[in-house]
């Protein structure tokens, strides 16, 4: 039914969400909605919206729970034949909406003895696996859960490296993963880099995990500033990322490519469910990248896409490219540059 | 409002059922049923509508997961004053119900990185914990998690021994925890059965943890052959337990106190929810036994409090003494000798 | 769409049902199905399906209570131009719906302090509003209520029969209400009956509240002896009941006229929503009298939609004409002489 | 219990609405929201809360969705003893309300071969059916579904002319169900307002489909301008509709009769679901010309309608009589002239 | 768990508040939430969270609703030994939220027929239950409902007082419970004031109720001019309140003790759920002043409780104390002075 | 993660089911659960679960309807690239389940004007889509929509013949869509079986389409005489199908191949959904054939994959082989020779 362009895989975990409906607190609710999540799928899901083949490479556990995960990812248009199944445990994350002043609120349960954190890089047949695959995209938040997950991201990273395959990577840092141990986090992003085509970041990572300085105060400024140096430094062809504006509830994408930073229109967002929405912008400029948009084109379909992710329940974004252009190439009052 | 009777306690996980509604497979289902059980929050559930104190000792995670837990403990009726928190995660397990001849199927989650199964007996103020309890009940699933639940659990028995308290201890024999190693699960079922008052277990137990013979083929039989033998070799003063016949949905309770072997009469059941329908039948032993009802009546009554949390929702009953009464006393087809 | 054959009305009570879902104790419910109730509306809401005019006479409050009353009353298909509006309450009642052997828990509110409970006859336009009117079904709870509901009760039955409406009387006897004070219940139904020319009751409301004698034991012979009696001693023209066996779960409906007693096939039933059931079995016998069925086929499209009221939930009948013929007609082993 | 005051009637078609619950994509949803809709019972329903008599006249399937529709118009307090049965199919559509930026989404299924939209005109007892009737009304979509529907809808308008019947039109112009065939358009609607005496429509009407020009460029002088000459020219005593601002989330409603065009106040309006509002304010117009309101009071009355028809859930006005006139008089910063 | 600080109990009604979900309105409604709330509870749940022991002295019927109730205010973590059974009803109301300019509506059933309404002082037993109390909360609503319950609510204030108690006293004025009737009101609330330590009211109730004067326009200046002068002539030491601004949704807070008058910085709010919101801010000023805060940060906190209970679900405030000084000490736009 | 075995692809109607829940009817329901279904999708979802490759050959409308459609199909764990879209409907049906002695009641709409039922052939890709397929599976519905229909069904089946595919065909006999003209029926049947290898049928498909005549009158009998005779007559390898005793809720399955006619044990079955039983029958037929099981295993194993059919909801089968086999060589009193 779609034409298959190329074939894009994500190593990277997939989660269970359990979220309170109603903007319930926990202890008020009888019921509470289940999806699968994980910022490999998110990416990938749009990705398949937008008419790519897409693949997981994850680890499951042979259970109900694992079976559930791979009806909900096939369910999203991503292949499911590089899932590897074994482990004990499915990562799971309890999702509290919040409402207006009150804060929304997420508990992690199982989240270092999951079938994937426990996973070993040879349990996957890497070289099979990665035989055909355009991109290969990675997330930060392996680098801090273990000594293995970082090797197994490593390990992977390096080897797509070798076979030619872009490598593209979002930093996602969580300082409390990290305990706040920054030299610990630099020394590995910083290996990782070392494998990376794409990257999705900003200047706050530059700042607190590569240990960047700037004396900008403005961040759009610091941006301009930081990012080319980060390219140039770690030698990364693309680096792009969003600059989010909570108090007025604003966003704005960049990309910076070939020495140039793009800067998409400023868009008003509303949150109706905001998980994903950075994974949306991801997915955003690797489609223009991969259907060879003009730079600007590519940073605001990429916002757009962000921006509509905010008003579509669940993380795993599912809005057409259509839907995404319509509202990129719209010129009224909610958005503005 | 309630006369208060005694105070019974009971030290023991309480973990998160997930329960897929309406008969569901998991991966057909977007939302689950929500609550909290296990085998002492059962137990106490029961007693405390019968009009007795009680209280659960256990270890909470101090997140949403573990408020939730405790706000619906107390919705019970059960006081939370005796839990303690800190630890990192709450166990949890996925309910599928089956229907007809599809089984049920139950999947664990955390089942033993819990903050109450990475507790350690000395987290409990023992002492101050147990000043005042009449009945302190355990449950047999600790003693196959890991050496410290073990530990925990037979060092709050002695000191409950120690004090004077009655032992209640639930032989809950669960072989895939122990993967049948039974020669370890015979050892540490021995120990704990050195300070045991009251003990809830089956033939099937006497056979297959506790290693005994016997050649009779018939359960009844069996029963009466083998609970006076235990009875005898470890000193319990009392022995009750549950006899059911799933083929044609009948279940029997038997009770063996002061050498008499006591049979309930044969009641029909029918399930709506059943996990939890021994620890009703707990319940009722212990009541009888605290209200000084004749054997014969304690253990009628233990068995229509059984067959009551078969058509209840949840793992923890909630039918109150007259309802089962009702029941008990009834002279109807449904129910038979 | 529907032709028209006669206009039937009821004069009763409207009650707003609160159901707690999935065979869950109120307590642990945190929504409630809603909808509304009561005998004559039941017997309406059948009677408009196979096609009769139907009215309920009635007083609800000027709120948002009274006016959804109202809104499911019409869904029906019952005229609500003749109720009127006033007075404070709607009365309630709290459905807990029982399972296997756990009894079904009714809980009323506001029983006697409702709009209908309150109101005096004068409050409604009893001449205009019997004008036209071919039956008028009246329900003997109200004799139980107070002083002034019998009073109403009694003044528009008179009045009429004065006007040569067929007057339906349905026993619906609740000792609860009388506390068993029997002497009271009689001398208010002996009044009653004068009036009547249709009437639904059974042996049972022959001895306890007539009290008649009858040293048959069957209820079948004690039915054959007592009915024609009270249909002489009060020249009643008709009377029609059923006769239930819980145990077995069989019914058998019985129609008494012109001498002679007509008992319809016994059937199974098995139960999704009891009540209301036995407003079905009435709307039955009316709908065969007024289409001049023979007498057979009357009592047993009554019996038949009487289980098939077991079938559907809600209290008001909702089955077609064409699916309880089809039952009536059929001659499988669920169904036995 | 209500005062009547005129009988209306609607020719026209009810769909069911299937609606996609708490922003979902239809992709996402296990449950869908179900409802019965249609210009036609949508004014009526609004209408009938005014006090008024209203029947609707259309064709439904003889089945259990055209069931379904009957009891839910009952429910609304419309009469439907003028709607015949027959044909194969109830129309439908599927809604997927947007969020913020992302739009919301209608997927109509059966629009033409629905039972209404397959009748002939002389399925319906035209004659019978119009007696006694005060005002028909019709809407503009049923002349571009098929030529059948077109004589249809003209046959019936003239019949009530003749008879003496005020005759209201909606516009509703739909430029998709024409394919934008304008010319097309004009004719039919141009035959309809032949036998119009109440019609709503905008400017955006009179220049789209009766082709009118104005070099004005705002729409409330474009109004001014065309309106008027749409009166004159078609000969039509009353003309009514509203303007609304999209990006500022504001509303005003317009009435123009006896060479006078009255404008409402400017309202703001926040959408839970909007569609029907236009039907609200339509129902105002009527119930204002009815009730002998002044120009200014039905202008407002209606407008402040239509604003609290986006505040119910459904498609049917439910807001009574008492809380539009609250709205209509209220002088606060939420409405401004 | 928690470290037990004072023993705060009010004496008041618990109510069934049954809600229609997803603003619709009851008419449309089959399913309406349902919980358990008063003015009491409301205040104790959130002293609870706040590590308070807390218990509720009111009187509920000895049936499912009761029990469901008992339950409920249980699983808020307020002690239920207190409570008295008997009588026969449970007071109820029935809540439609609106939607913008839509209000929201309460239909309340059953007022005053309550178990509690209905119940006598000496069925509590009132010296016994004072024992070992640190504060008393009342409601004014009671002084409303009945010759008893003024007598009630006089007699354990008086007692309370007596015994060196704290009294709290909530104006919680209902004119429509009053008709109006100032007089009467005025000589009540004037019983109740000399036995109160600690009031929350505003201007508009020393107006209304105490009929005291002001000049004053702006609501701040009366509010600094009347509630000193009620703390004098009543000799109360403690008056607190808040002053909302609807139109721009904002409110503040004060606080009046010992001559001086303090304002909280004025804080934005958006409704989740504002039923129980006056409680919260009630909570917040009891727990302040048990705390020893300085005043300011006692009319912060309060204040912040009051915002954060307008963004969750139900009556009873849940927000723990970390979440509101999150809020109370934040500095950015959506808070300012 | 799967093993794949062969790929098998069905040509069929995907459509939409829409469940009124709880036994409710239509007229009574708010809410409806949707699915999507089709004897092809429900074949293949169940051999995707065995293991199998598998792919569906319709044709969607493109639009928010097809787009579900395909996500669930994707979920089931069935190809999707074989789906072509295009013209304006999906087929719908509603289905209100019985209770009891209240039939089932299935509501068509859209049933000829779907986008599958009005395609062409040609729209498919015939060539390519049947590259690489071991297994075509076909429906006896498609002879009966429509004459193109006739054709796409015979065309494909005969392509597919020539191919060297298995071509496997239900009967799947509605006598309403052919309106009784059995004589049509014959031949178009008779058409397709020219080309068959796999054929599921009963002997009153013999009987009443085939026109075959039998003085048998056990159906047992029946169908050993008449099996043959079809497979003889019209050249079909193999034949299976199901004996289901509706009154004693029992089910046996037969398989017809070289020469020898082999039928399961008896099996007592219970209905949660009984919808797509006959499919899962089928699937574990071919997945037998496939697996090379013994014939005994194969029927055996298919019968047990049609009574876990009924246990779980929706009409797609969703057990596993290891379920299946497990009730298969159960021995227990619910199965019986």
């Amino acid at each position: 039914m779609k034409e298959v362009n190329s074939m894009i895989k994500a190593f990277g975990e997939v989660m269970m969400r359990l979220e309170v409906p109603n903007h319930l607190k926990l202890e008020q609710a009888t019921e509470l909605g289940v999806l699968y999540s994980g910022t490999g799928i998110n990416v990938l899901s749009a990705l398949s919206r937008f008419g790519h083949s897409t693949s997981i490479i994850t680890k499951l556990p042979d259970n109900a729970l694992g079976d559930a995960a791979i009806s909900y990812i096939r369910s999203l248009g991503i292949e499911t034949s590089d899932i590897i199944t074994g482990g004990n445990y499915l990562g799971m994350y309890f999702l509290e909406k919040g409402y207006h002043v009150r804060k929304t609120n997420v508990t992690y349960s199982n989240r270092k003895e999951s079938s994937f954190c426990t996973s070993k890089i040879t349990d996957y047949n890497v070289e099979e696996v990665l035989r055909g695959t355009s991109i290969l995209h990675l997330c930060g938040i392996m680098l801090s859960i273990s000594e293995q997950m970082r090797y197994n991201a490593l390990t992977i990273a390096k080897k797509a490296k070798q076979l030619g395959i872009t490598v593209v990577f979002d930093f996602n840092y969580r300082p409390k993963l990290w305990q706040e141990d920054f030299t610990q986090a630099k020394k590995w992003y910083e290996c990782m880099l070392a494998y990376v085509d794409i990257c999705f970041m900003t200047d706050m990572d530059a700042l607190f995990i590569l240990r960047m300085e700037s004396t900008e105060k403005s961040r759009k400024q610091r941006m301009k500033q930081l990012i080319p140096e980060v390219a140039k430094k770690y030698n990364v062809a693309t680096i792009a990322g969003s600059l989010r504006d909570q108090e007025n509830q604003q966003i704005c994408g960049f990309l910076y490519q070939q020495d140039v930073m793009y800067f998409s229109r400023t868009y008003q967002y509303q949150v109706l469910d905001r998980i994903g929405s950075g994974d949306a912008y991801a997915s955003g400029i690797l489609h223009g990248i991969l259907k060879k948009f003009t730079d600007e084109d590519t940073v605001d379909f990429a916002t757009a896409a962000c921006v509509l992710a905010h008003t579509t329940y669940g993380d795993s974004p599912i809005c057409s490219e259509e839907e995404i252009w319509l509202l990129a190439k719209q010129n009224n009052v909610q958005i503005e540059r």
